[in-house]
């Protein structure tokens, strides 16, 4: 279906996009220029109130489903066509940016802003979702909405789950009035056709390679461990070098070992440790326990299986090296995702059309469009943001990256939708 | 100067000494069955007024200096003769255990008592100390009271040091009524001939190779560090591996750096990171930084100083190549310390004559001796501790092995004060 030479020259307003960005960032905003709007508070509320009062003054139809995830849908001229969808969402961290989330929901109301201006029609529906709770900051799970709405998550079994101070998603949905009557996953005329969701990057690779547009092709899997190497601790000084059961030499020695084995899956494979807790953590004590985390990421099953298998032999014979013993939990377990490959096409396309760089990329973490992707045809557009810094009051991303990925994302959701 | 034959046959008293270390832990006993009797408590004030009347009952004329340490003299037959010494402390950690300095208090008191029980006369005095202060616990620096004595600190620079209720040692010695007027290292009729300390190993090495008795050679001197690798925090999920500015990783590669450092050392080398702290501290957050303690000891200063050359060229190194940044700190220093040569024979001839298993040890932590050595001919004696556990509740140690290190000390001290 290709475009009418206008819808081909079509661009979004980037200081109209950049507005909403920062109209929307000052609810919650800190002292430090970042954002602080905890899913279901109500900042929160407030947020939400925002951004459906500009739904509805874009002319969008507003449904709010059972756990709070809300759509405003334009219509298409196709009576028949699914809709062509795109979105993020608006909750922060308590030490939040402006644009982690934020950016993809307000990009999909500038693509409508954009078509009303130009009064064009489009053959399907677009939508404009956002959804609730992607942070897991209040409650677990993350990405509790977009979880839901792809029926990994019950909408009963969210409504359970409590804050810290005993208070209910399904009481915190009714008194901030998001506890909408729309069954989860429900979507009028039937699943969508598309989803695309544009994002900041929050990684350092779109910057270090110069690029403006990352075409996502898919989400790195992740399995996460909790370990614990035991040996003895003794005091420093009177306890000679090969007498000792030093927990830490061995630990140190394990996350020697997790980098080595995700360098030894490039270019995805990822390994951190980034807890650590030593005891009794005393400078004149050989430490008798060492606690730390592992956090392995890759794009396939395959790999996260060899990571998993390289890590258990090799932290085995490292700890009886050090006359230390190891135990390994298993302790969070997301798959890999792989985009498709006709939605991710028209992420490239539009990409070149425009005339922006742009190179392929995978996404790190996760976010909504993982659920997504398992019951749409899904694909992600990344922007640059500053340093790769995210999850960050001083969180920053350029006005002409935030606009470009708006651009494809203009582009991509007129090619699958079809200009009328 | 041969001993006569009976006092060659001589032998302390095996129970005797043990029962004065179950009776001296029930001052301060914890239901773990360790001992807390931190320095200038009231707790300590117990245990010394016990060990006070201990000594006058064992005839001891006993004297107390400005900064608390207490001596108990029996006389010699030569008046011009120069005291032979023995002692440790009787103050504990919050969470101690019994034989730790108590020991070597006792095992001087059990030699008066074996002297006195079979009328035996020395040509030179024999005193018996116990040293204020020597675990810090309360009141820094450690090893106070033999300091004092040694001339290293000041009597009165050491009454203003206050513990963290603000409390002097000045006022809690006058509180406990130990606030002597002897002036720190007056010694009547001279400076000591001798001085012999008897102490658990407080580690593995003597139980490891079978020996009830260390002939100690001297201390290895202490050079301790703060560490700080800076890098850069960053998403775990988003950032490649060649991306990173890993603090932690460059922290590990240092760590098995001193570990190394320690080993090319050997047999004295020591390297021990006692104490870690992660920032942010966060699963899935590559660490922003990293600051450790380093504890290097060696038995001479020349091998302290190619272990901090080492360390500091190694961890310039380490650090570039995670492209992460380091400060290193020197924080405390301890010179090594060697042993009066004619002192270490006496506990060697002893030890031999004696029949006692021994082996030639150098002690890694510090003692009172190690300071009373920078004013009188010193050595120690140690015996093996329960899997070299100590400033531990649960520190043991065999009755036989206290014995044989009481024997060792009696016929020391007897060699150097002659019988008369």
């Amino acid at each position: 279906m290709p475009m009418n030479p206008s819808a081909a020259q079509l661009r979004i307003d980037d200081q109209r996009l950049w507005q909403s960005l920062m109209d929307l960032a000052a609810i919650g905003a800190t002292p430090k220029g970042g954002v602080c709007r905890i899913a279901l508070t109500p900042e929160d509320q407030q947020g939400r109130d925002l951004v459906v009062q500009w739904f509805q003054q874009a002319g969008l139809s507003v449904r709010v489903d059972e756990v709070g995830n809300v759509f405003g849908r334009r219509a298409g001229t196709d009576p028949q066509a699914r809709a062509v969808a795109t979105g993020s969402h608006i909750d922060t961290q308590p030490t939040g940016g402006k644009f982690d989330g934020n950016y993809g929901v307000m990009a999909g109301l500038e693509v409508v802003r954009t078509l009303n201006a130009h009064g064009i029609q489009t053959r399907a529906p677009i939508e404009v979702a956002f959804w609730t709770n992607e942070e897991g900051t209040r409650f677990t799970p993350v990405m509790m909405g977009s979880g839901a709405f792809a029926g990994v998550f019950g909408a009963k079994d969210m409504h359970l789950q409590q804050d810290g101070a005993g208070i209910s998603v399904g009481e915190a949905l009714q008194r901030i009035g998001y506890l909408g009557d729309v069954a989860c996953g429900a979507v009028p005329g039937g699943a969508f056709a598309a989803y695309f969701e544009a994002h900041i990057e929050q990684g350092p690779v779109l910057e270090a390679y110069d690029k403006p547009i990352g075409i996502v092709s898919g989400a790195l899997g992740q399995q996460w461990y909790d370990v614990t190497v035991t040996g003895m601790d003794a005091h420093a000084g009177p306890t000679p070098m090969e007498l000792r059961h030093d927990a830490l030499l061995a630990a140190v020695r394990m996350v020697e070992a997790v980098n080595r084995i995700a360098l030894d899956e490039a270019p995805h494979g990822r390994g951190t440790v980034g807890h650590v807790q030593v005891l009794p953590n005393s400078r004149n004590v050989i430490p008798g326990q060492v606690k730390f985390t592992v956090d392995f990421r890759n794009l396939s099953q395959a790999g996260l299986d060899r990571m998993d298998a390289a890590m258990r032999q090799q932290f085995a014979a490292l700890a009886a090296q050090c006359q230390c013993t190891v135990e390994m939990a298993q302790v969070v377990k997301f798959e890999p995702c792989v985009f498709a490959p006709d939605c991710v096409a028209s992420v490239r396309q539009a990409a070149t059309q425009l005339g922006y760089a742009h190179m392929e990329v995978v996404s790190g973490a996760g976010h909504d469009a993982v659920y997504v992707n398992q019951v749409a045809p899904t694909a992600m557009i990344f922007v640059p943001c500053k340093d790769g810094i995210s999850h960050n009051e001083i969180e920053d991303a350029q006005p002409a990256h935030l606009a470009a990925g708006c651009n494809v994302l203009l582009h991509a959701m007129l090619a699958r939708a079809g200009v009328a």
